[in-house]
């Protein structure tokens, strides 16, 4: 069984960033498996779990897809990467529920890229949906079918330098009704 | 300042649970403080920030919202509840990339159900976008402008009874492309 390390989640919460370059060493399937183990622990709408994840660690497809995508060139970089894609024939959702699918996905992420925090690996949501011409690029290098629509693609690995978190913390955010 | 909680990050995502029953105990505005902390540290698209929240203690429009809403029931018995919401016209955003509030604001969600299980809290994710009724409920109730749209409702209270988390683990929801 995989083994979780421990590590306080507002720490790794405060601490998460986005690592946009990567050592060579490699990202285990292990590891891997943690981070999914993660994402799938998170809400979705009527419990549908309308989630697919490609793990790619082919080489020739990582380079093919940081040549063709426009903001994921680190991916020539990356040992791995994930895709977290959606099913939107799940569930049989009707046109008002059918955008489900990518909150759900988008919460799932979120779990994943605090659990690679937390394994000290480096990680980076680089957005596909909603941008067409990059869901087509996706969509093509892993052969998707139509009704599987890739919400990002994540590439993961070591961190090569000491990247620092945003302090996004903005008050005037908050608005209390009371 | 606030106290966090010292949790693990891997056992609070695998024990967090959607909590619809509450206890009579009040939330502290300190403690709805640290659930916003941490979901205001979640990334967003270009860095952006498009979220807004409605942290609600106000009796009456828990109540009306409970009755106005269908699956939000459970407003009735929480003390608080909190609307995230999402500036669609933060950043200037193109048409292609509107959505991205929606993505954004789900993933600070996340980490705001995360914090509120640290902290022993119950919360629930109550869909409201994309639900245009829904929308029009709670954007009337809170006044919201056009541009601002809620994307959830969150009651939020101590849990009453001792809920347990889903096992949603699903080696078959991961593709291996090696």
């Amino acid at each position: 069984m995989n083994t979780f390390p421990t590590k306080d989640l507002f720490t790794v919460i405060f601490n998460r960033k986005s690592v946009r370059q990567f050592a060579d060493n490699t990202v285990f399937r292990t590891e891997a498996e943690i981070l999914l183990k993660a994402a799938m622990a998170a809400p979705t709408a009527r419990n549908i779990q309308p989630w697919l994840f490609y793990v790619i660690t082919n080489r020739k497809i990582l380079d093919q897809l940081a040549e063709e995508l426009p903001y994921a060139k680190m991916l020539s970089q990356a040992p791995l990467a994930i895709v977290v894609a959606g099913d939107t024939k799940k569930g049989n959702p009707n046109e008002e529920q059918v955008l489900n699918w990518a909150l759900d996905c988008s919460a799932a992420t979120q779990n994943l890229l605090l659990a690679a925090e937390a394994l000290n690996l480096g990680a980076v949501w680089t957005g596909v949906y909603p941008y067409k011409a990059r869901m087509a690029t996706v969509s093509n290098a892993l052969k998707l079918p139509q009704h599987i629509i890739p919400l990002n693609i994540i590439p993961i690995g070591y961190p090569l330098m000491d990247d620092r978190p945003k302090d996004k913390w903005d008050a005037e955010k908050v608005k209390w009704v009371e």
